[in-house]
């Protein structure tokens, strides 16, 4: 996992990855290598031309996990995807994307689902990662009315201090629901960390780009063993 | 960090690691690259002669971190640390000793209090690790009187059965509070996942070896890094 985006959300990543193994002893586990590179400059500052660009630093994490004899890599940090490609052409490494993982967990929890929420950084709003996919599949997407607070919201949780980020996440959520969508993306892996503290009648509204990334991959690693062990 | 034994005191690790770091923002976090081991042979029973040694997986992981390009290791299983002196021979790495960290912060607390109560796998208290080190300062080292009792505690968390395992680890806490301990050291990084939850009275006794690898390997890495400043 190329992780530290932030490193609380790679935490939450691998409590999402061991809940979903349903394991009953260390050996069950599948093996992880994480590199925390929270030391990667900022993907909204960079997209939005402010700041110098991440990828020189996750190209080196990523040849840190090929030197280190890693498959496949999951970067839980849904800005970063704006250099997917770019990082996918550089290595032989297998990438798992997760806006097309949160695109898989949107399609089969609310299906042809019309009108579709997205809280996300500034950056990744502004990159267009989630909207192409969205309106590539005849759906509109809606951003909360105040995206500077969601900003705030983020870099809150980032310093540690969720309770101050919590009202004003549900009230975007809110302003999202009454705006008339039918279920919303978390995508920014920080968001989720308030996910258990969300009011309970907002939940079932919520896809949780994290989870489905942690889904992906233990689907990816699945099928990939599966494919080695029938000689393909 | 050479994690995974078992996953889930790994992240209890990271988080402690995180929670002293006391940033403000992804930059302030120290790079971590973590190897999530969790395949490694289980410690306890090769040291009772049951089963195989886990030195091999763990030297492995030794060998991947150090292709990653990391400097020092801090290994998150108190019973892996019985291999501690034959993984530091064989690497140019650093390696962190969990069993050392917790003495410094037995000292820092209690002083030099007589009598320490000692929670462990049966692997680490067969193997003598902390008891060498207690003894050695004068100490004396008692565990508490259901041992099978607390390999099941320590079972129960790998399988996410917190719940049942908390009351029978309180229970063996107080019988070492009353058989006159004066301090306990957590010596098995699962246990101290059950910390937020042990009653408050019991709280002060308790020292986290986990909580202590993190303090030690930030302030190894800082005393690294000044010394590198100075040019030492």
């Amino acid at each position: 996992m190329l992780g530290g985006m932030g490193p609380a959300a790679t935490l939450d990543f691998l409590a999402k990855l061991q809940g979903i193994a349903n394991a009953v002893c260390d050996q069950d586990h599948c093996p992880v290598m994480t590199i925390s590179a929270s030391g990667t400059p900022d993907r909204t500052a960079a997209i939005l031309g402010q700041g110098e660009s991440p990828l020189p630093a996750m190209q080196e994490a990523m040849a840190a996990l090929e030197r280190a004899g890693v498959s496949h890599v999951a970067i839980p940090c849904n800005t970063a995807h704006y250099w997917f490609d770019a990082l996918q052409a550089g290595t032989e490494l297998r990438l798992i994307h997760i806006v097309e993982a949160a695109m898989e967990q949107l399609v089969l929890r609310f299906g042809g689902v019309a009108t579709v929420g997205l809280i996300a950084t500034t950056g990744a709003v502004h990159s267009g990662v989630y909207h192409q996919r969205l309106e590539a599949d005849g759906r509109r997407v809606l951003t909360p009315p105040d995206q500077v607070a969601v900003m705030g919201v983020i870099e809150k949780i980032k310093a540690g201090r969720m309770t101050e980020a919590l009202p004003v996440l549900v009230q975007q959520v809110r302003a999202l629901r009454e705006a008339g969508v039918e279920a919303i993306i978390l995508g920014c892996t920080e968001l989720p960390l308030c996910l258990p503290h969300l009011p309970v009648e907002l939940q079932p509204l919520i896809v949780d780009a994290t989870e489905a990334l942690a889904r992906a991959s233990l689907q990816t690693l699945a099928e990939a063993n599966a494919a080695f062990s029938s000689g393909r």
